[in-house]
């Protein structure tokens, strides 16, 4: 496996962080994690949009945006890889201790492969447990590399032998899964949360409103509840693996499935490159 | 330099981190930063015990916690340093992508030197601001390394020229700054917010309330608000490099002084071994 790591394509095994990098000393840092389908990067440009626009947003530079696209091609090219994840990492680089950012780096940038999950290419179905963690990050609209919370959150439904875990806004209204935006069909309408600063505005949850709207399904964006679930015709995850899961269960309860998800699912997957 | 690096002690220059590592990727990891005095750790058996009680409460395995008192030792002699801060860095080793942290690990663990301020033993008088991000961290008890929230409180205190940014609850009330608890006193007793689950537990908190009892100095725990501040008879913060520090300032409009701060203050500079 190479790595581009720095301006670097480096085989996996001469790639390392400095101990002063302050993505591993305080989380100072973002990700993107982007799907290649047939040996192309899918919605790319959106993902390098929204890494850009968060590190404005924290005041990290992001020189490199701009030669992205050519340095993932190398990487494809170097992998020989046609279906994977890529994972793009941006920190602060190495600084002196303490939290300030000041004099710190020059940014690290990573850009690794990960293996796709097996049978990525069929509708997964997930059960889903209720997290007792609050979906209360601040910059929880970022992908940042302080998800501390989300890893509990994930480790919660590990240990329930569930999929994901569901949070909730500290209202008790609906935010998102540990790795996808949440939707549900209620009266023949995609609905979804709307967006707020501790929800992350999925690259794949803007890509079924625009589907949903082309096949003329009404989207609405509404503040809910758990209870809403349990009484909408079908629950659906989006996110950038899988692009749309069927939710079965909460908590060990069932909640409908539809067959409107196979058909968002079906045309989720036309729109990927052959 | 020579830093401890899982089990081995290395130059600076040979120390690397697996681009894998849980701590860079996620944050998912704790620290402690602990002061050297006159070449002895002071307060290590406090730190390490809130470093293993984290641990647990996030699931981290911490197994080397009995023999990091004989590694500091080594470490110190290592580097023959009279004062200067260490700082204990343990995350949950490299790990598969994911939120998930099933699998993942060995931890990393990870002890290091760094230089401590110059005028380390004079009373330092600090100019503070109010950051607009409010203390939000579910985890902000435990020193995690997703500390992205006081990473960005603090670069806006270093926009403002000022040396620190004060945190309230989302409720208004005093919480933390992002390096120190903060105290004030009002009508001769010494008062500070009572802990939440957004406040660290400082070492150096509990120090200073045991010494003010001991100096006969009534300690209060009290919801405030940035007001009660501009009220007090002298405003105090507490931290592991400076240990109490003056505050002369809220956003540019001074705060009261008073002696009690400098006797305080010498008397915790009296605790530490010479």
């Amino acid at each position: 496996m190479i790595l581009y790591l720095n301006g670097n394509f480096i085989p996996e095994s001469e790639a390392a962080i400095s101990v002063y990098d302050r993505g591993f000393l305080y989380g100072d840092g973002l990700f993107e994690t982007v799907r290649i389908v047939a040996g192309r990067p899918y919605k790319l440009i959106e993902h390098l949009q929204r890494l850009q626009s968060a590190a404005a947003a924290l005041d990290l530079q992001f020189s490199g945006a701009d030669s992205m696209p050519s340095v993932v091609d190398r990487l494809l090219q170097f992998n020989n890889t046609r279906d994977s994840l890529l994972r793009i990492t941006l920190t602060r680089g190495p600084g002196k201790r303490g939290y300030s950012p000041k004099n710190a780096g020059p940014p690290t940038i990573l850009v690794a492969l990960h293996p796709l999950p097996e049978n990525h290419d069929i509708l997964q179905q997930w059960h889903l447990i209720l997290s007792t963690h609050k979906a209360a990050d601040p910059f929880g609209a970022f992908k940042t590399c302080s998800k501390l919370l989300l890893v509990l959150a994930r480790a919660q439904a590990d240990r329930a032998g569930a999929d994901d875990a569901l949070l909730l806004h500290l209202d008790g209204t609906l935010a998102e899964t540990t790795t996808s935006n949440i939707f549900w069909i209620c009266d023949g309408a995609l609905c979804t949360p709307p967006l707020t600063p501790s929800i992350l505005p999925g690259v794949t949850r803007q890509t079924v409103i625009n589907l949903a709207r082309d096949m003329n399904i009404p989207v609405a964006e509404r503040t809910a509840t758990p209870a809403d679930l349990f009484g909408a015709e079908a629950v659906l995850l989006t996110q950038t693996t899988f692009g749309i899961i069927e939710a079965v269960t909460l908590d060990q309860r069932p909640v409908r499935c539809s067959p409107q998800t196979n058909a968002l699912h079906r045309a989720y997957m036309a729109t990927l490159p052959r």
